[in-house]
């Protein structure tokens, strides 16, 4: 089996069957990273580069850890130091890496769509690692695939997605994932982050009540409050929000049931999550983190043309 | 066969058969590069250092790129994030690194002649990647290597190089190494840009009639306006300067003849060059980049002394 | 044997028999490094992560060598560019960081206890490269190597700190290490950057006169005056320091014994210490600087539970 895509774009462009072919795939590397030596090195002959024109930690290590695992030779770029501070165009840039006989990009950028502009003009597989408020493929998979691994499958499972929905690459790359998948979802958070235009296009259920949505769920994926990326300041109503939107354990217990507690990292404590939920026992945050590194191998693996382990 | 030289600081120094050397080791390795398994690993056992006091994209990748082909440890520093910022001196931050037993230095920085000044304290091969308005020996190289591989040879062509000659390092390495080749060069830009002693110390002609060398050039190689490097503002005759020099398709065309556009990169988009001649099929920018991988490959081999591929 | 304690986060903890472990394995380690094949790979099946917070050069450098010629894969984080400026506290980055199944955490940080701080929180092996004011154990092991190294053992030996002792990890780190060694210990500097609790708490001597401690000394370890580090500005009193503090030729010279220089790095060339004295015979400044490797390769290898080489 292989994927229906070149390029690892958006959630948006894939069949189910990819991402269950992902998500097997990904099981089995899974296993290799419990053993003492971690590396398949099915890629040893592989160059890959990374494009980080937007800062990153924990993407740009678990990608950089995945391509290690998998014997793939790196090279990191990010923007600050680069020609990019020249004037230099995207395509100029990527063009001129993609001479030097590189093998696959991964990419971040803040321009929504850059990376499915480059996929029109390059020949190699693009993995994107996140574009603006577009899509952010990577780690949606590994949020559904470890919402799998915790419940069992993710069909017929209720996911509410808390908080800034409006500037959240993360957001989007989840709802297409998980009703791919057959999940419902809820998006919850204030009306001014939540678009009118989702509950009609996406088919998703909007609700502005957190303890409404999590009364439903069977899963929170609270989404960070992204303060860089809005336009109007929103410092002078954090502690607003953490009163309205924010989940600490007063109102988990509240619930009278036990739901998943998610977060795509990295966690304003206080804000969108309170230290005792984001700690306890509830939490897979941290099991997300080790499903990425797995799951961005699978991607990897895949894309590089790979079909069996 | 071996280099007459111990370091890379420019193509002044260097002999005709250390060129045709270069070029015959670059070929084999550029053979390689077109393989799936694009690897040599000949400089297992060297470490590596990039020493980058000043920003780059390309050069620093395509120079990690040709150190892993050869299967070398490489390590990275950039100026930012460095002592240097502690004002340490140049000589005490690569002595230190030089105790920790590094094999070969390639080395990018703002001050002409600091190359050469090292290597007249440290003990390891040296390769200059720019240093000031001097010196980007590697860059000529592949340059000439590129017209070598285009037209078939480089002795008896004519070469137009195009723009900011004053300030460009490339001009000055170009001028050298095609010189020492047996081209014939004409330099071509404002008046202003041209430094007076060119023609005579150098033996190339000088023009300020950017139609009469391309009309008189087999290759054009053109600079970029390196805004950053000049202490006048140029910013307010860019759109002049592109009326004057740039050179676009309605130009070319005019000529008559199909002449090489080459360019070091990167390409300020009409300034001094068109799209609709960059993209072209006349342009051969992008086998200058192929090209640079296997040229700095065959540079830091022969470097390292040895001898056979 | 293996060590007695499972991080390294400071000399406080360690036991004389620790020191000497580290000492044996990194003199094995520095014959390697005499070898035209330098590398080890005891840790290919491990991956390292150099987290520095806070800005180094040859402290980074020396470890990604280390770890580089121990076979070991590295990823290097920064704090620049990262999550640490979105606010994500040190204990999620680090919890992140090592979900991705990383094997051995190497730690730059300006906050004092920082590494102990994780060490509490953490299941794998920490290497503390430095934290705010307390200490820099690895460059206080490369120091007592390398004086070990020089004069055959530090038992007995007198040995002068120089210079900013109130604001130097590495000063402390030093008496700590020397002292479980059985050297004797003077610290030397102005009373304003000496702490009054040395004398009694540490047990080591203090003057506030330069020319009487290199007397009575066999080594000088002149410490780098820390503009950065320091609240009240010394910029004004540069000279003063170096009149008063500053060890030059004329200096030595006078002493009528040949003491050993040690210093390290990066020099303020000109205030501690001049350019007569830094690259004279009696300086080990650059051993220093190449045993520094072979003393990390060794803390990598025991911290990794390695006990034959």
């Amino acid at each position: 089996m292989s994927l229906s895509v070149k390029h690892l774009l958006g959630i948006r462009d894939l069949q189910r069957q990819d991402i269950e072919l992902i998500f097997q795939t990904a099981s089995q590397f899974k296993e290799v990273l419990q053993r003492p030596i971690k590396k398949v090195p099915t890629l040893r002959d592989t160059t890959i580069v990374n494009l980080f024109f937007e800062n990153s930690t924990r993407t740009r290590i678990s990608f950089e850890l995945a391509e290690k695992r998998l014997g793939a030779d790196t090279i990191n770029f990010s923007a600050s130091g680069s020609s990019v501070s020249k004037g230099e165009t995207l395509i100029d840039t990527v063009h001129n890496i993609l001479s030097m006989k590189v093998d696959m990009v991964v990419m971040r950028h803040s321009a929504s769509g850059a990376p499915h502009f480059l996929s029109k003009h390059i020949d190699v597989p693009i993995l994107n690692a996140g574009d603006g408020i577009n899509e952010h493929p990577t780690q949606a998979l590994l949020d559904a695939f470890s919402i799998k691994e915790k419940l069992g499958s993710v069909e017929g499972k209720k996911i509410a997605i808390c908080g800034d929905i409006m500037h959240s690459r993360v957001a989007l790359s989840n709802i297409y994932c998980l009703k791919k998948l057959g999940a419902e979802v809820t998006v919850v958070g204030p009306p001014t982050l939540i678009p009118k235009y989702l509950e009609s296009a996406l088919g998703v259920n909007v609700t502005y009540d957190i303890r409404e949505a999590l009364q439903w769920a069977d899963v929170a994926n609270v989404l960070r409050i992204q303060l860089e990326r809005q336009n109007t300041p929103l410092f002078s109503s954090l502690r607003e929000y953490a009163i309205a939107y924010g989940i600490n354990r007063a109102l988990l217990d509240s619930l009278q049931k036990e739901i998943v507690i998610m977060h795509p990292g990295p966690i304003n404590r206080g804000v969108e999550l309170n230290s005792d939920v984001a700690d306890s026992g509830q939490s897979i945050i941290l099991d997300q983190v080790e499903n990425g590194v797995a799951v961005r191998m699978a991607a990897l693996y895949l894309l590089a043309g790979k079909q069996t382990l």
